[in-house]
C-alpha cells in the first residue's frame, strides 16, 4: 500500500512538471507566432508574387522554385525535391453563358478537367433538375440538351465542410452520367455556403472512359438563380455556352521536402504540410497559402525557440492537391518503397481562419488520451478545444492506407467562412487576418511539439 | 437494491430523452437561425439607416424608436420605454492632430468625456511615456506639455479582452492623472490589437473633482509610431492639438423593454439583451448591433418555432453601455424597487463574430453542471465548446450586485478581430459576417431555451 502511493505521488509530480514544462513551451510558442511569425508575410509573397498556381503551369512551379529557396533559408538539415508528373489542364480563353432570349450573361467557371466547347460553342435548351438520380426519369428528353444541376447549398450545417460534401459527387460524376444519356453540356450550381454569391466556384469533375467527355461548368448561385427563373419563365430558353479548356499533356513537377533531423529517433518522421498548387483563380490563399505558409512557419516558430526535435520533423508541400492527388501518391509511393517509418503526420488545407482544434485518425484510445492530455493545455488559454476523431485531410489521406498506424491530424479552422471563397476569385491574400492565421500557426507549432516530445506515451 | 437499479434506469431512460428533445429543438433553432434569421438584415438597418448613436444623441433615440417599433411587430405580451437620463457628450468639429515641425497630421478622435482645446487650438511639447506611473518621475516637467502613453498592445494574448483590459485604466484615468502634474493635454495610443492601423480608437476616459479637465485624444497606432520618430529625432518637437467635445447637459433617454410572459412562473423573468448605444464614429455593427439585433433575432427564432416559454423573457436595450452605463444602472434600481424575481441574464455585447461559449457568472457547482449537460448539445455539432466561469457583461455586472443570485451569461464569439475594429470608423455594417452573426443568434437561442427548460435543474 505505501509503495503504491509512492508510486502515485511520484508519477503525480512528473506529471505536474510535463504539464509545466508545456505549458511554458506553449506560452513561448503563441507569443513567437503572434508577435513575430512571417506566415502573413511569405503568404503575401506567394499570393501577390506569384499569385494562383494550377499542378503543371509554369506558376506552379515557380512556386516550387520560390519554396526550396525559402526553406534552404532555415536551418533544415537537408531541403529537396520530390518529381511529380502531372497532367497539366489549362483553361484556355474566358469561359461565356448567355441566355439567348434576354441576352443575360451568367457568371461561369470551366470544371477542372473539363473539355472545351466544339469551335463556336454550342447552344441547346436547359433541363434543370437537382439530383442526377433523376436523369433516368427524363430518359430520351436528355438527348442534346444542356443539363443544370440545380441543388442548394445546406445552409443549416454549421459544418460546411459536410455541406460541401453532401453535393461533391454531383460536381465530379455530373458530366459522365450526363454524357451517357446524351446531354451535350453540363451546368453545375457553384458549391457555395453564401446565397448572394455571384462568383463561379471551380473544383475537379472527372469523366468515365467509354464515355464522351462533355463541357463542364461551374455556375455562380446568383447566376443560376437567374437561370432558374429563366426556365420557369420559358422552359424552350437555350443558352449559349463557351470554354476553351483541355488538358495539355503530362508535366514534371514536383513536391517541395524538408527534413529537420531528429536527435534522438532520426528515422522516426513526423510529416507536416498541405498543397502548394491551387486551382487557376484567385490567387489559393486559404487554400492552402495558409496551410503551406502555415505549416512552414509553425516549424520556424520552434526553430526560433532553440527546439531540438527528437524524431525527424518533415515539412512537405504535395503538389496537385486539387486535380489528381499525384503529388501525395507519389509521396506515399517512394515512403512505403523506402520502408519509412512516418509515426505522425500533420496536415493543413482547410484555410487560415481562426484555429478550433484537430481532426484525429487513431485509435480511439489514443484520441481519448490527447483530448484527456493535449486539449487542457490549449482550450481555455488559446480558445482550441476540437480534439476529434476524424479523417486525415486529403494528401494525408491519399498514402494513409500504406501507413495505417501513422496518427495523423487535420487542421481545423473555424468553419464559417471558407465555402464562401473556396475555389473562386474571391480567395485573395486581403481574406486572410493576421492575428487569425498567426494563432492557428502557434497551434500547429504547440501539437508538432506535443507530438515530437511525447508520442511515446500514446496507448497502442 | 432492486429499487436502486429502478430509479436509475428510469433516471437515466428521463435524461435520454430530456437530451432527445433538446437536441432536436437545436436542430430545428439551428436550422431556422441559419436559413430564415432575420439579425442580419435588421442590423443592416440599424447601421445603415441609422448610423453610429451615442447616448443622448437624436440617433440614439431614433434607434430608441426604431427597436420599440420592431418588437412590437413580434408577438411579445408588452413592449414599453424605461426612461433614463444620461449626459449627452458631443464630439463637435473634427479634430486636428500636427506635428508642427514637418506638419505631420496624425489620426485622433477625442476620448468620450472629453473637454475640447481652448479656442484657436493649442501647441505644446510632448513627453512620451508607456505608463502613468512615470509621472511622478518627472515631476515638474510635465508642466505645460502634452503627455503621450505610447503603451503598444499585447499581442501575444489569444484573448484580446484581456490585453484590452490591461490598458484600459490608462485610457480612463490618464487626463486626471496628467493634468494634476500640470500637463495641458493627453494623448493615448488607441486600444488596438492590430500593429498596422491607421484609425483611432476612441472609449471612455473620466475626470476627477476638483482637478482641472484637459483635453484628452486617442491617437492611431500607426500616427503613435509617427509621433515616437518624430520625439526621437527632436524631443522638442511641438504638437498642435485642436478639438471641440464637450458635455451638453443632461438628456432624457430610454432603455427599450419587451416582455414574453411565462406560461408557468411568469413572476421569474431571465433577461436577454445588450446596449443599443455606440460611440460617434463608425456604425456600432459589431459593438453592439450584433449584440442588440441577435438577442431580439434569438428570440424570434423561439417564437417562429412556436416556443411557449415557461418564465418570462425579458428583452432589454439598454442604453448608454458607452459613457456611463446610466441605462443599465436604472435598470436595476427599478427592478430591485419592484422586488423583481430575475432567475437569468444573457448579454451580448462582444461582437457577431463566430460564437464561441458564454462565460458564466454562478457558483462552481452550476458550471460544472451546465459543462456536463449543455456543453455537450454544443460543441461537436455546432462548434461551441466554451462554457467557462467568468465575469458578466458590461450591463448585467452593473445590476449582479443588487441580484447575487440571478445566473448571468456573457456571449463570447471569436476574439481574434473584434478589437482591430472596435470604437473606430472600421465598425460597420460591412465587418459582419451573416452566417457568423445567425451562428450566434442560434447558440443564444438555444441557451435562452435550455435556461427556461431546465434552470431549474441547476445546483443551489
Amino acid at each position: 500500500m505505501h509503495k503504491i502511493l509512492v508510486a502515485i505521488a511520484t508519477f503525480g509530480l512528473t506529471s505536474a512538471a510535463f504539464a509545466q514544462a508545456d505549458t511554458t513551451m506553449m506560452r513561448e510558442i503563441y507569443r513567437q507566432s503572434l508577435t513575430k511569425g512571417e506566415a502573413y508575410d511569405d503568404l503575401r509573397y506567394l499570393t501577390k508574387e506569384i499569385g494562383h498556381r494550377i499542378a503543371g503551369s509554369d506558376r506552379a512551379e515557380k512556386a516550387v522554385k520560390w519554396s526550396e529557396s525559402l526553406m534552404k533559408t532555415l536551418p533544415f538539415d537537408r531541403v529537396y525535391l520530390q518529381d511529380v508528373t502531372v497532367p497539366y489542364w489549362d483553361r484556355g480563353a474566358p469561359e461565356k453563358a448567355i441566355i439567348k432570349e434576354n441576352q443575360d450573361t451568367l457568371q461561369v467557371l470551366a470544371l477542372g478537367g473539363s473539355v472545351g466547347t466544339p469551335k463556336g460553342g454550342l447552344e441547346a435548351e436547359v433541363l434543370e433538375i437537382e439530383y442526377l438520380s433523376e436523369l433516368q426519369n427524363h430518359g430520351e428528353d436528355v438527348q442534346g440538351k444542356i443539363v443544370f444541376v440545380n441543388k442548394p447549398w445546406d445552409e443549416s450545417l454549421v459544418e460546411t465542410g459536410t455541406a460541401y460534401g453532401l453535393n461533391t459527387a454531383q460536381r465530379s460524376r455530373g458530366p459522365a452520367a450526363v454524357a451517357k444519356f446524351g446531354g451535350v453540356a453540363y451546368l453545375f450550381r457553384s458549391l457555395s455556403s453564401s446565397t448572394r454569391d455571384d462568383f463561379p466556384h471551380t473544383g475537379g469533375t472527372r469523366y468515365v472512359e467509354g464515355i464522351d467527355s462533355i463541357p463542364a461548368m461551374a455556375i455562380s448561385v446568383v447566376s443560376a438563380e437567374r437561370l432558374h427563373s429563366a426556365l420557369q419563365h420559358n422552359p424552350k430558353a437555350k443558352v449559349y455556352l463557351e470554354q476553351h479548356s483541355g488538358w495539355k499533356g503530362p508535366v514534371q513537377t514536383h513536391n517541395v521536402i524538408a527534413e529537420w533531423r531528429g536527435t534522438e529517433k532520426p528515422d522516426e518522421i513526423i510529416t507536416i504540410g498541405g498543397h502548394i498548387d491551387s486551382w487557376d483563380v484567385g490567387e489559393g490563399a486559404h487554400d492552402n497559402g495558409t496551410g503551406t505558409m502555415g505549416t512552414l512557419d509553425a516549424i520556424r516558430t520552434l526553430m526560433k525557440l532553440g527546439y531540438k526535435p527528437k524524431h525527424t520533423i518533415r515539412l512537405v508541400f504535395y503538389m496537385n492537391e486539387e486535380n489528381g492527388v499525384h503529388g501525395s501518391t507519389r509521396y506515399g509511393e517512394l515512403a512505403a518503397q523506402n520502408k519509412e517509418k512516418i509515426i505522425a503526420a500533420i496536415e493543413s488545407d482547410a484555410g487560415g481562419f481562426a484555429p478550433r482544434g484537430f481532426d484525429i485518425k487513431a485509435s480511439r484510445a489514443s484520441v481519448d488520451w490527447i483530448q484527456a492530455t493535449w486539449k487542457p493545455l490549449f482550450e481555455q488559454q488559446y480558445w482550441v478545444s476540437r480534439f476529434l476523431e476524424g479523417s486525415p485531410g486529403v494528401d494525408s489521406g491519399i498514402w494513409a492506407e500504406q501507413f495505417p498506424n501513422t496518427v495523423m491530424f487535420n487542421f481545423r479552422p473555424d468553419p464559417h467562412r471558407y465555402f464562401d471563397l473556396h475555389h473562386t476569385a474571391k480567395d485573395v491574400f486581403e481574406a486572410v487576418d493576421r492575428r487569425e492565421l498567426q494563432s492557428g500557426v502557434a497551434a500547429i507549432a504547440s501539437l508538432l511539439y506535443l507530438i515530437d516530445s511525447q508520442i511515446d506515451q500514446l496507448p497502442k
